[in-house]
């Protein structure tokens, strides 16, 4: 190996010999300084010791290449002219701060050491300088007490003790009672300690003290907190870090000095304006204890807000104007807004530190679209800083921030949305209560199928029991009703009809509002506001539709939802779940018979009761989605969930069926199974009793014959639970049989596709049979991927609950696979499916109708598989567009 | 296309131009007549015309090729002179058959014509020769019936009804009592029926009628049945049939004539003697027909039966001995033990028919065992003539054929075996009556996990419900109890203690029988024979073992069962299911103490009083299992299947935990899950609940140390239901700890390898993920495959009864997916991970666990997958080695 020509990287003074490209060697703050000194920013000057010193740092024991120390001298050298000191001078002393670095943020993970160069000479000078005695020896203890503690291994408990006896012995409080005087009997003590506990005295000479510094710095990268915390975040332990030292600036030095902090644009609304604060003769640290009331940038927001002390344009406007000037070279190369810290020493302006500025949904998309129309970015990168998941708050009601609350408990934020009403604790009376005008919130442990009328009539769900995918929270998400679950504080006793949180009571009409977004419940009504979808959202959606390779359409059954989806710019509908039809309360007893009926004439007379409810709700669904795909699902869950639990109920069945209730029970009984997921359900119920599926056919036929002549939807006929070709095959036989019926009964041809879930591993593992039973008909695959999870990974959705939270907390998952699909084995299963597809028919249609499908990251998952559509809830349409988009955008630019 | 060189292929007199390869031209039939033939053997001669002219028959309109014509007159002449008889010759005539024969057996779907050659002037000449007018003329009118039929289409209608009509003028009642002139004058009948309903003379001229009849079997290729029957068996419709014209011979044609059926050796014992009998003067319908005694083949049989009718070989010496030469041709050609259909005409033996003779499992082994001592064929070649379905029979008791038996009722033949005892109702009835020496019979409607204690005390399972995958069924499979399940007829009402079946009851107490080999259950005590593993079967295994690639170990948790496992060839335990010695009454208690506690110390108390009787249980397995692999499969299912449902037991439990049966009952009720196959069980348990495991890995570490000295099991510890690589590294470190716990409080370092069960699809997709995980410590996986099908299908084992038969019914699995493995999706998965695993390790081992490891043909797949070793009942071990040896024999010998 030849000889490493040691360097240091100088950074300051509108120049830099490094940029933002080299963090592998200047580590992501090194390289980041001389990035923004390359644009001409004011930074406060320095340089950076790169990693590699660092590994010889670790291979020689602790020693640092000699060839370095001369670079070092030099660099500090040229960091004094510029602000007008010089290092270790004893009356204008530059002062440095000494911090690492690595290629990834670690943030406090590693040792930083302030205000270096201070020393019982230079602390006098930094008194006068800053007119305040008091400031110079509290800044002088606090570096005696750091570089101690760092580089001298004097633990912290020594100081604190000494500072302790010292207030006590003064009969003073609190650090702030603590005088210039106090503080420089502090620092005499404190050189004490260092004395007796290091052994060695405290180093007046500040080039021992930054080497002592900067060795320490590069040997925090090896302490327990760091090896750790590179372990938990899979950082390698070679890469090192780099050591940047640079020049200490301080707002406080008098009236001409000041310190601030500053986003390009609101941060609230995203006008382009200049918003902040700052506060002058001051630490950044004042600013953020809240001691002093910060003062406003502008004038205008000084006038707006009334207030007489003079912003930052009147007071300094000189260093006003080279503040906005900055901040317009910050974003012309960041090209986003930008978070800002600033100092301003003896009128001389500094830039500590930029960042792209967090904001609020809102703004951010007015950001974006203005940005776009000032051609500062374009429409492609718009969708790129915009994150889909936070579009979740814009499309519900939210509280208003302004209310007063009372939090009552907290649950899961199981479905967004903020709805208040009364508690009622029965789906039956919630559905009655509804119907005479009542806001009702549905309160029960956890909800069944059997509830879905009243979480259907409920303005919104409360659950004390069960998880982000119990019942209660996927059919409420698809319902578009606010839910909190597994609120487990809560105790519901449905005897005396009360749920008890701590020591209050909540009573049946009692008023409680929830908000689904952060999972909290209140007392009262607390007001809300309304979604406002603005000009600007709309045209965030037009350019989704742009960039958008894969189509969004919506999970829907009922006519509501279906407009709501057109609304949100749904390409057709995914996923029609026919049994929710099944459930609306006319129907169910009907239902109910069906399966229970053990004679013919009686199962005929139900499923003839059905046939023209079913087919007028499919004619409604066909009429609003005209033009655009329906894919209808036959019956999918297994029979018991319909079937009735409560004593009344079976009543009613019994006279209908004219058995006894024990005989209803009986039949009950035996159609209960022990793995209902993996039970008689779906298209095997079709192969035990196609009676059920052809009714349904019949309607569907029908539904369309009486849509026809208008723009109708077209239809796909999808067949639930596939787990074999033999079973398309099969089914399809039914399907067919029946539309030549339909044909020869009716003079009416009806025309659809067919296609399959693919729901269970053993249909995405043998999807070319699969294809093959299906390409002659424009075939599709659609995932279900909540059943695929449950399936794949052996993971009851329902029963998940209780290990979950230790899983996610344990990183044994690193994402709740119901939430984001697991791509090491689901999402391995859905390439499976698309490549045997593919290879039976290249354009064989896929889509994806989980609840993943509203999942921006699972969103992009299925762009890179190459799916067609996926389809969600939808009030999660445009999230799921804009993660189509983005998606898209991604993989071209990438050129995947 | 040259001008096709039409030719027929001629056999017989101990030539023939085929040979057994020809099937494709020549059909199954013609290639193994011509095959017999060229060995000599005294076949009837003949010809067979070849597949090509069903080609040209099919594309020429039912037209022959005129060159055929030539040939076909050409065979038929040299046909008769060697039998003395020449075709159309009235005075010696010879009478042929035509029949079909295509490249694939399809039995009985196409026509035949027997008998041909006969006319009004032949049918004198055979009525002189066999010195029998009505057999003549009975011929006659069958040829004729079966000629208007086949080849003229006349209905057989017509016929059946001429001879009702007959009959009842003559007031004859069967066609026993028809004497030659009946038979003459139904001749004269039939041939005015095809007269008229042919409209056209049936054809005297013998030319004419072979004509007819080879253009008939030819156009049968395309009728309905056959189609049908192709399409059901993958047959190509294009293969076409040829057609066999043979000379036919009589046994009938006076006392030195006869015909017979003979085995080369003893079917039922294997003994090697010929076996058989005959009838002199007799059709080979006589002898099926059964109005005649049949007479021995050999003087010791007929000495041994005290039979005064002297054997074939008094009677015709020459001929048996010419008899015993072909039977030693044929097992030397074919190297197996034949079932042969011999006539003797006239002094002249024929061979008509030659196939390898059915056998008892018992002769099947002595056979192939005498056949290798004789050199006839090597020990491999004997394994692959055994099947290992039929192993069951002999390695369990079975009923005495001989005893006279009372059937009650059938079920599903769940688990084999016969057993007698007193019917109970109840499996703690049964533990005690069976602790008294009572032999007892558990009556359920169906098991659960709470009765596994009287399912263990009884000496065999009956029940109700439940199919051949229910929980009793698997559990006796496990236990080595006979079970019959799923006995539908038999209705229990446990409140009065009956069980109904049909009007006959049973009560506790009453002897029954079951036979759980075919699912009979019987009253009264019937008589078994007990498994006799002879020397012959010994020697079987050797071989066995010598052509073995893949291990066999042995599922079993007790010593018993290890015995057995051992006494069986196990190579191991690759399945020990901790859990089930937590079934132990005298423990379960404890273990629902451990579930139920709420506090640590009550936890901590079951735990403790459970280790050392677990550590006693792993002692003792170890020790019997000494020098062998022992997998301990922690803890697998979930929590609740451990609790009570009994009123007595929450009593108990109740006082024992010291809180209310109502507080019991919550906290039971709280551990309910929806779909508990996918719930918070195996490897999660240990993730919550890390001190159950670690219990278990000190029971077993010292287990291992109170071993230690003599020579040790070695040791492999399994993680169930494992379905992410981060769960087996959270794991380990919960194993390494509780190891070097052990090490430095005892002194003893225990010395184990760990794996992970692969039972969700999940884990199969990330396998070398897992194998990375497990690698450093010889790692291994061992497949679940009964819940890898049920997550693979999305189908659960306790539910798929309510639709498996449908499904197999219309043929969407070829078989129950829980007996044979899935090859097309659970397979996929194995083989996806065994190239994962061997692309992390190539000595990476594989094992399966699950019930699949003891079906042959699932075996057989494990084996082309490259699996180490499968784990099987212990009863089933014999079954799957010779199903190791078998599969990996056939790799071998096809150059896999």
């Amino acid at each position: 190996m030849g000889k490493t020509d040691w360097r240091v990287y100088q950074f300051g003074n509108g120049a830099a010999e490094g940029d933002a490209g080299m963090s592998e060697l200047l580590g992501g703050k090194g390289a980041n300084l001389a990035e923004m000194s390359r644009l001409g920013l004011p930074v406060p000057p320095g340089f950076t010791l790169p990693t590699n010193v660092c590994h010889y740092f670790n291979q020689h024991d602790g020693q640092l290449p000699d060839a370095l120390r001369a670079k070092v001298s030099a660099a500090l050298k040229q960091m004094g002219p510029p602000l007008g000191v010089a290092f270790g001078d004893a009356d204008a002393p530059l002062l440095v701060s000494v911090r690492s670095g690595s290629r990834a943020s670690m943030p406090g993970m590693m040792d930083t050491v302030l205000n270096l160069g201070l020393n019982d000479k230079t602390v006098t000078a930094l008194a006068a300088h800053a007119g305040d005695a008091r400031f110079a020896w509290d800044s002088y203890r606090r570096f005696i007490q750091m570089y101690g503690d760092v580089v001298m291994g004097v633990s912290q408990d020594f100081f604190e003790e000494v500072l302790d006896d010292y207030k006590l012995e003064q009969a003073l409080t609190g650090d702030a009672d603590l005088e210039a005087d106090d503080w420089q009997s502090v620092v005499e003590r404190y050189l004490e300690i260092i004395d007796r506990e290091a052994d060695a005295p405290f180093p007046q000479d500040p080039m021992e003290q930054i080497w002592g510094a900067i060795a320490a710095v590069f040997r925090s990268w090896n302490n327990a907190r760091a090896i750790t915390y590179r372990r938990l975040h899979n950082i390698p332990d070679d890469w090192g870090t780099a050591v940047t030292v640079q020049a200490m600036v301080f707002g406080n030095l008098g009236e001409t000095s000041a310190t601030g902090v500053a986003f390009t644009r609101n941060p609230s609304t995203g006008e382009n304006e200049v918003y902040g604060e700052f506060l002058p003769n001051a630490q950044g640290e004042d600013v953020v204890a809240g001691l002093r009331t910060p003062l406003h940038l502008t004038r205008a927001a000084r006038e707006h807000s009334g207030m007489s002390d003079l912003s930052l344009q009147e007071r300094m406007p000189e260093i006003y104007d080279e503040l906005v000037d900055v901040f317009g070279r910050l974003e012309a190369h960041f090209g986003d807004m930008q978070d800002v810290e600033f100092t301003v020493q003896e009128g001389k302006l500094f830039i500590l530190q930029t960042r792209s500025g967090k904001r609020t949904t809102r703004a951010a998309i007015k950001i974006a679209v203005d940005m776009v129309a000032a051609g500062q970015i374009d429409d492609g990168e718009a969708l790129l800083r915009l994150d889909p998941s936070s579009f979740e708050q814009l499309l519900h009601p939210t509280l208003d921030p302004s209310a007063q609350i009372d939090v009552l408990c907290r649950g899961l934020p199981a479905s967004p949305g903020a709805a208040s009403g009364k508690v009622c604790f029965s789906a039956d009376i919630a559905e009655v209560e509804a119907a005479r005008g009542e806001d009702v919130i549905l309160v029960r442990m956890e909800t069944s199928p059997e509830d879905i009328h009243g979480m259907y009539a409920a303005r919104a769900i409360l659950t004390s029991r069960g998880g982000m995918t119990s019942h209660a929270a996927v059919v409420a998400r698809g319902l578009g009703r606010p839910c909190v679950s597994g609120a487990g504080e809560m105790r519901i006793d449905y005897d005396a009809q009360i749920a008890r949180i701590g020591g209050r009571e909540l009573r049946e009409g009692d008023v409680i509002t929830i908000d689904g977004a952060s999972g909290r419940v209140m007392q009262g009504r607390v007001p809300t506001l309304e979604p406002e979808l603005s000009g600007d959202f709309g045209t965030i959606m037009t350019w989704a539709g742009k960039h958008q390779r894969m189509q969004v359409r919506a999970n829907a059954e009922t006519i509501e939802e279906a407009k709501r989806a057109r609304r949100f710019g749904a390409a057709g509908i995914g996923l029609c779940r026919t049994e929710h039809m099944f459930f609306n309360p006319a129907r169910i007893l009907q239902v109910r018979r069906m399966i229970l009926a053990q004679s013919g004439p009686q199962r005929d007379a139900a499923l003839a009761a059905l046939e023209p409810e079913q087919r007028a709700d499919f004619a409604g669904l066909l009429s609003v989605m005209a033009g655009l795909p329906v894919t209808i699902r036959l019956l999918d869950p297994p029979l018991h969930e319909f079937l009735p639990s409560t004593e009344d109920a079976l009543e009613e069945l019994s006279e209908l069926l004219q058995v006894s209730v024990d005989e209803v029970r009986d039949r009950i009984r035996a159609l209960h199974e022990a793995n209902p997921m993996l039970g008689h359900r779906g298209s095997r119920l079709a192969v035990t009793a196609p009676e059920i599926y052809a009714m349904q056919l019949r309607a569907l036929f029908g539904a369309m014959h009486d849509v026809d002549g208008s723009e109708a939807a077209s239809v796909e006929i999808m067949l639930p639970l596939i787990s074999t070709a033999g079973e398309i095959t099969h089914l399809r036989k039914l399907i067919d049989t029946e539309a030549a019926a339909w044909a020869a009964a009716h003079g009416f041809t009806p025309e659809f596709s067919v296609g399959s879930m693919i729901e269970v591993p053993g249909a995405a593992l043998s999807a070319d049979a699969l294809a093959h039973a299906l390409a002659d008909q424009q075939g599709f695959f659609s995932f279900g991927t909540n059943d695929l999870t449950q399936t794949t990974l052996g993971l009851s959705r329902d029963d998940a609950g209780s290990f979950m939270s230790d899983y996610l907390g344990a990183g044994l998952f690193e994402a709740d696979p119901f939430t984001t699909i697991a791509q090491d084995s689901v999402g391995v299963l859905m390439q499976i499916t698309a490549e045997k597809a593919s290879g039976v028919s290249p354009s064989f249609k896929l889509g994806l109708c989980g609840e993943h499908g509203g999942d921006p990251e699972s969103v992009a998952f299925c762009d890179a598989v190459g799916i067609d559509y996926v389809s969600c809830s939808p009030f999660r349409v445009p999230i799921a567009r804009l993660a189509a988009a983005r998606a898209h955008l991604l993989a071209t630019r990438t050129g995947r």
